[in-house]
């Protein structure tokens, strides 16, 4: 256990906005709120998967919804302590911590909020270690957890609560709630014991996000380079060592808020090492493919994320813009990301496109035989 | 209380498509599921609100959504037991007796299924003397109710229990998980105490859905002609006598499916006493404003029914096609629905036509000065 300060909030945004691979939603809203929140409450409690109880009652938490309705759509403050109460109302018992659905932009503050408001443990990990933007895609799902029963609560008290058996079907009625709910929605879903927790989650995710946010905005006052700082942050992590996949200026972006969805792509033309080459970024809320001059580079559910060049900051889906000068890396996805299961949920197959998932240390061996491999081998499921 | 046999649901099937004023869904299969249910569990009580204890918990029941979409989606059977103990749990006591929400078609039928699976009383009123086809179109909404929580059940198990404060972002909310349900759910919502419903309720609506389907069925026996037959059922109820529009061949329909509902319309060339004359039906899963050569002639919350010219039974508006011979009649709604509460929820205006509510007796005077007005001035309420 550790205790989580407003500052750690502030790495954690930027911790948090990179493994988002472009999604999770903006994190600025829900960092101003958390620190609010922990400024008024105290500090949180940061709980180690290993110190939960078998039966424990987990509950996580998050927003869903398209990320670009954020601007537009600030949430009320109160909706998750809604949400909590018609959880223990509903379910008979006391929640014993939350945690992160996704660790990823706003989602990953959004449980410190109601942790600070509720005097509830946040759990080290959380369901999919990036952002990924459907319900089923999360490990909890893939490794036999139920979404069932669901709540998502909106800004003017309304509360929704969903059961089915089929988690796929549990997608398609939260995701139209949602948009009934103006596009957005706060989430609880996969309700889980300690134990089912334990063998699921992505463990550690949370203060791996607050590491890498550290040694990024510390980055300039060593005379470091924010982003080679940021490839290694992850080296010894379940991760594995991140890679530049590109360096250039947006000249194209295509965006449109549909299904419930942020999607679209983006096109960048190289800078520097990579004058003369064209990058193509294709998203659904989060990054979903690169090619580079035609050629895949790197997909999920490896991470891809688009950082601003200078401060290594990442720039989500529904704030890329023309112009702007970016520097595209890719992180290797953990283990539990990538098992059969797993990738059945996510491969690129699942997002409707037709090549294979290779990983990122087969397309970059080179690379990564000089810097080793992910260590994240260990499985804990 | 009376028993209901299988034969009252088959005049109550005709009697409600003809007061569903085109809507409530298609009565067909609900009359069957039911009439098997009863055929298996014998007949079921009907009450009269009088004999409702104060602290009674009344759970309506009925089916939302298009009603094109029934020829296709077919109910799984058990849905209503599904919602029943989802409400029975949520709130933690007991149904004393379930209702119709509407009187019109399928959703006359439905709480008689339920009643016969689980050995409830079914209550002889229902919220809205009529069809209507959205949620907070309901005297329970009307006079002070909430229709929070609501449940939606579909064919697959699933359930979704929503809570607003809001009646009209609880048909919204409805609406969207109904169409992702696949455009049709059952639903019970605006759950009431006996009180409640005794005082908001439209009284009596099905022994009157009874009372007239026997009458048309039987008129042939006693040679009198059917239509004739529906015009006087209504004498002495709530409502008041019927009045026959038009008679005439349906020369156009337009219909389509949209936003979880069946909107179009529909244009009558006439035939005898209305040769060289046009009507124009408008119709939101019910049939909203009749003009005749242009002029209105009957809107909502009137009751505007067509029927087969021969027989006297209702055409619902998902099943008028070109040919058909047909005669559109009229029947005043029942005072409580004529309230300046209520024809702010359901005048012409609430469905975006810029005419104002005139009663039929007003349009109609000379035939009413003959008839009689409606008896249904007493107010309960």
């Amino acid at each position: 256990m550790r205790e989580i300060t407003a500052q750690d909030l502030e790495y954690l945004a930027i911790g948090a906005a990179i493994l988002g691979t472009g999604g999770g939603g903006d994190p600025l809203i829900g960092k101003l709120m958390a620190r609010q929140a922990i400024e008024e409450n105290g500090p949180i409690s940061l709980l180690d998967p290993s110190e939960l109880a078998d039966d424990a009652l987990v509950m996580p938490v998050g927003i869903m919804g398209a990320p670009t309705v954020l601007f537009e759509k600030v949430p009320e403050g109160r909706e998750t302590l809604r949400l909590l109460r018609a959880v223990e109302q509903a379910l008979g018992r006391r929640v014993s911590a939350t945690t992160p659905t996704e660790c990823g932009g706003i989602n990953s503050q959004i449980p410190f909020l109601l942790a600070a408001h509720a005097h509830l443990p946040v759990l080290d990990g959380d369901g999919m270690g990036r952002a990924f933007p459907e319900l089923q895609m999360v490990t909890f799902h893939v490794y036999g957890a139920s979404g069932s029963p669901a709540w998502l609560a909106d800004e003017r008290g309304s509360i929704v609560m969903l059961q089915t058996s089929d988690n796929m079907q549990l997608e398609w009625l939260a995701r139209g709630v949602t948009m009934r709910m103006g596009g957005l929605a706060h989430l609880v879903d996969y309700v889980v014991t300690g134990k089912q927790y334990r063998q699921m989650a992505v463990h550690h995710t949370v203060s791996t996000c607050i590491d890498i946010g550290r040694a990024v905005l510390h980055a300039p006052e060593k005379r470091q380079h924010p982003i080679e700082v940021l490839c290694a942050a992850t080296q010894n992590t379940w991760y594995g060592r991140g890679i530049v996949l590109f360096q250039g200026k947006i000249v194209d972006v295509v965006r449109r808020t549909e299904g419930g969805f942020a999607r679209g792509r983006a096109v960048l033309r190289g800078l520097q090492a990579f004058q003369d080459s064209e990058l193509l970024i294709e998203f659904q809320n989060e990054n979903l493919v690169a090619r580079r001059d035609g050629e895949v580079v790197a997909c999920v559910p490896d991470l891809i994320t688009v950082l601003d060049s200078e401060v290594a900051t990442a720039i989500t889906t529904e704030r890329l813009h023309y112009g702007q000068r970016v520097t595209v890396i890719a992180i290797p996805s953990p283990e539990i990301l990538r098992t059969s299961e797993a990738l059945r949920v996510w491969e690129p197959r699942a997002f409707g496109y037709d090549i294979p998932f290779v990983p990122l240390e087969r397309r970059f061996a080179a690379y990564y035989r000089e810097h080793g491999v992910p260590r994240g081998k260990e499985r804990y499921l």
